[in-house]
């Protein structure tokens, strides 16, 4: 199948399971914390660039996530290509987890829909008491 | 709450919320109806414009939505005020949905999600056969 062939709006399409898995909110979060966005969170020492992470700095910083829902996510992201995964053998071993650059380009598309939910939220929210207010 | 202080990663956000709505699969399917991006299959009359369509035409033309779901998508998308609703005093009732101006840029920057996973389908299929080459 050829990239002009991909089409996510058909059930059948790889291209649509895709889609989901990169909406979802987990993924965004995870991807968020290895470019550290929230660099108040985070910690600001890499603002904006690939910020490798400890799993358990990752595990700490990511407000209510479950250890296998963590797990899932960064084993999902590593097979797609989306991170790297570095095991130094130290006792206990150190694992690092690393954007890759289609990792970063997914991170740099997603962040478009947050910024779009932020600034838009007061009219969303004013829509909807007015809508509330008509419709009763 | 000034839109400098909506954060979509603190889980009380209400950007948050609204975040996880606009990443809905059917959101994305139901905008891009009313934008025509699937000329193919939507008609090519006003592709790439704001294009005013029926329920009917909707429920037609939507790959398995139920009239359960697209109702509610429909009214949810109204109440955010992405999304108009007329109704025209015909016997039966013509009812019409076109996106307002909120919607047309939430439907630009969804659409480069869709964009993204078609354009790296194939990387992304290549890493995770490498990945269960390596793994298992």
């Amino acid at each position: 199948m050829s990239k002009a062939e991909y089409d996510a709006f058909l059930a059948q399409c790889p291209s649509r399971q895709l889609l989901a898995r990169i909406t979802d909110k987990w993924v965004t979060l995870v991807l968020a914390a290895l470019r550290s966005d929230g660099s108040h969170r985070f910690g600001a020492d890499c603002a904006g660039e690939p910020c490798p992470r400890r799993y358990s700095e990752l595990a700490r910083t990511l407000p209510g996530v479950s250890q296998k829902m963590l797990t899932q996510t960064l084993r999902a992201l590593e097979r797609d290509g989306l991170v790297t995964r570095t095991v130094e053998p130290t006792v206990p071993a150190t694992v690092t987890y690393e954007l890759t650059g289609l990792g970063l380009s997914l991170h740099e598309t997603i962040r478009s829909l947050k910024v779009w939910a932020e600034a838009n939220m007061d009219d969303v929210l004013a829509n909807r008491a007015a809508y509330d207010s008509r419709v009763g």
